[in-house]
């Protein structure tokens, strides 16, 4: 019989593990559930896979690995169970918005000791992978700067941004997760800030639509983020790493390569607008890593540790931003 | 009960569409079916499927359409079956290498009336789609001048080229065909020329390796084609539509986006080396085209005569490189 | 008799100046002076000019403008010399690392209501300028962030960093400018931090070698400088605004327009390692500028509010980055 | 005393090659003459020159080389007088537009063995330099395939046009002298044809205003060129060596580097319009060059055999056109 993966949620971003598991891992049966069956049912339909009440999981012999894709609330709940079941976990970002839960899940998976990874999947776009590979293979030489640009097509709807935790564990968090990906250096400092520059009900909210964030790291090296939740011209996704040696930059993609030249000057086209697009294959390449971590043990691509660190940087950007000051941090690794 | 659309030959791009189907169609049922009944059955297991054998397929009463992606000899006859069975036809290119096989491949579409479309999927790729359009919109006002290039990472097998029909219809195809697609005017004259600069054994085979194509249109624009078997940098493949208001360019893809800059100069990545990893999403596009073509009806995205043209481009242009002269057309359309 | 300008100071920048004006200005004559006379004469004789001793450049009768190049502890005694003379003046950046030395020649130059411009080529630069237009113009919209990296292909002398003011008076001013430039609205907070990841020396000489700048606007648009003084890959100048209607990137110039496409990928050229190789345009644009200026009446091109802000932002962000906390400012325009 | 060089022909061109070398080559004393002396004078003015009237050049006694820069008709009796008198020859393009003119020169220079370079200044352009250098480096491997394409921004007025010697001798010219600079294989074949798109007084004028011209060289490389008399983007000029190893480009120069970022897309600079803004330090290093040649021998950098070549390639051209046949030559170097 087929080894099974079952993912827990199956609203959007289940949706998308559910066909990179299909596509990428034809060895395994998917197994799917939600606390709303009928949604599993439908997608169960869609990729041939199988719909289960969530708590039979645990009781499939089968099982391997689970996707946690339910709501950030349960995450913390699911690692537990399946810490203590001795399965797998293929955890979505973030852990938890609460660092005290984030440590429970610390705690379970390092006492259960079982096979465990965050799904930053823009670890495994191939872009930023050429940029990684630049820097370990010493192109850049000693980092110097870390530039991050992250600007949203729109805003969320105001009601996911009032339960998103704010905007630096929302939206930066995958920032801070790329600053660690790229500097092999703890950070011991941050000084973050925000305003509200789109959408005033955001502010009404308690969260800022624009962001800033300066980061120190051990080495001397400082990163540079800034975040909008609305860029005109779609998801712009940049990073730069500047060292003695150089500088490699991640540059955006473009929805298409045509280029119009006129009087007027050259035209191309805009950047894709939906992460969904933008990353299409970053979430095949995050299952193919998962696959061979289970499989052939190691380091895990993205361990509970590299779940940890971005909620704590995010943690002090918020209250360096509402403090107004830098604040200093015991060298988040 | 779902309607039904079959695949004749299960090979690498009957893999291709099995997959672009599934993945595009959800709500048609795929039947496949190969000479060796094995391929087929293999291909069903793994994209969901059925598999059936080839002469059953025109007793099946959902069937729509049928996607013939054997081997070239074979179209014209599946073509003829599916228009006795007044079944839609989507038909990978070349419809034959023959120029009176594909007039008898004509009258049988023309006489049925089935639907049929050419699989030309390089028309459906976001690049030159975007590239069609400005045309169309009339940003480089009238054409005067079209270049493509088009070449391959590396020669095929030399047992494929002693059967491909010679570099014009088995590779220059695509740019007749492209050249058509973006120059609304008959060619009236075309001079080609090959060489064999790669490797010896292309010309043991009677074939050329490396091609340059000259076509004047009616309208007086001209067109320029140049192909090689073997590019080191992977699957080139540009195009340049010049005219009185600008010029529009269907530039390369490149396998990502991260840019090293050094003291030496700035590095980027390669084109991608593969057509099916260029042209992944054409694919896709291309059922899109033939499902909405099928149920809304209107003239063929790629019709019949759009599959005989470029035969008869290349036929010409084989003639040409023979004879060392120009070779006068009546307009090929 | 024809119009004359006398150039003070006759060193590097001295020399580009003497070129741009005869370049541009075939209609004046031009006069050098400087502190050691051989080398006004010498340039003089480079570019068919006129050597005289610096005191008496007042007394001549044609002389319209002064562009003072001298060493920085002299631009205000010439500032007051010029305006007692009702000579207008050309001062090369910055007026003075002194604030109340700038203030000095703000009065001087107030109350004298010469014509005075000080020389920030950066903004004559066509590729800044075409930044400027666009934010002009509305194409950006409102401002939200304004990213600058300037990096310079190598460290100046070390005794020329002991007397230069540190790296935010002499490298981040220019920046200060293009943030005053491109972003209409008073800076009301400076954050800056400094490493030296360089050379220790620049450390024991007082200075920082690598530094980054945040700074909050009126406006509540942010923007981030980044500096470092040794880029391997050459002068690296960029300048980005991201607004509510989209963003212009001011990118790097390159040495050609060559690219090499091979198995290793694309590969491209360094940009300019010098900064008159990059500019080289901007100074004759700067000279154009001033001549209409000089004509025409009107605003200043620079003004001399235009020289005293980014001084009084380059002394706030030495503060900063001295005490590690953000400095509020009574909103610097 | 100086050195002196002379420049015969104060016009456009003149004026050029008078900056170029008054900027580069302040050791030498500038002589210009023109048939119409007031224009000698007033460049004279303008450039710190000394102007004279064309025949008493020859007898001054420091005169090193004289810059042929006069109608193209006077070309060749310059050129001879200049062997006569033992001075060397800085000649514009063409050399004539009359072969067995051209080989009266080659004559008179061989004859005389004075040092003779032909000004064919795109060679000495930094983009078309790295080109080049990429193939002498073997970056590219063996060449297979080059692609020129040369577009003006406006047709040259129609009185010029009927002197010009058609499109071919006047503006494929230098696209012939590209694929033999870059090309290390003589041309064996060559297949022209034109047409008349842009303006029908150009059909009257008995030329063409659109071209594209396919050559094949000894080694089996095949050279496409296209030239149109009206891009609306600006002065296309671009070349593509495609060979075993990989390609090299020489892309466009663009006015600016600043880029807008919107809704619509991306959208930079047209291409610079003017050739003289184009190819500026090109003049630059030309005249570095031929001053290297004079003073430290060796080969011409652009010798009377490659003044001669282009023209036979461009005569053949036109005769291929007239008989819309390929033409066979005996391997032009």
């Amino acid at each position: 019989m087929k080894i099974e993966i079952a993912i827990i949620g199956c609203g959007r971003i289940g949706s998308v593990h559910a066909r990179a598991i299909t596509e990428t891992l034809p060895m395994v049966d998917l197994v799917l559930a939600d606390v709303e069956p009928s949604r599993a049912i439908d997608l169960a339909n869609r990729v041939g896979a199988h719909a289960v009440d969530t708590p039979d999981i645990w009781d499939r012999p089968n099982l391997r690995a689970v996707a946690i894709c339910s709501s950030t609330t349960t995450h913390v709940e699911y690692i537990c169970a399946a810490a203590e079941a001795g399965v797998a976990v293929f955890c979505e970002k973030p852990v938890s918005l609460d660092l005290d839960e984030v440590d429970r899940a610390v705690r379970a998976v390092t006492d259960s000791d079982i096979p465990f990874m965050v799904g930053f999947h823009k670890r495994f776009d191939p872009t930023h992978q050429a940029t990684k590979e630049a820097v370990v293979d010493g192109r850049v030489g000693d980092v110097h700067l870390l530039r991050i640009s992250t600007r949203d097509p729109q805003p969320p709807p105001l009601d996911y941004i009032a339960v998103s935790g704010g905007i630096f564990l929302d939206m930066t968090i995958h920032d801070f997760d790329m600053a660690r990906f790229l500097v092999d250096s703890p950070v011991q400092e941050v000084f973050a800030r925000g305003a509200v520059l789109i959408d005033p009900q955001i502010e009404q909210a308690g969260d800022f639509d624009t962001a800033v964030v300066w980061m120190r790291h051990e080495s001397g090296a400082m990163t540079v983020i800034d975040n909008s939740r609305q860029a005109a011209y779609g998801h712009d996704q940049r990073v730069e790493v500047f060292g003695s040696e150089g500088m490699v930059t991640s540059e955006n993609h473009h929805d298409h390569a045509a280029v119009i030249l006129d009087a007027e000057g050259s035209h191309g086209a805009v950047v894709p607008h939906h992460f969904l697009e933008r990353y299409e294959s970053a979430y095949r390449h995050e299952w193919t890593a998962f696959w061979s971590y289970l499989n052939d043990g190691g380091p895990s691509p993205v361990s509970i540790e590299d779940g940890r660190a971005p909620v704590a940087l995010a943690v002090a950007a918020g209250e360096s931003a509402r403090t107004r000051t830098p604040i200093a941090l015991e060298g988040v690794r």
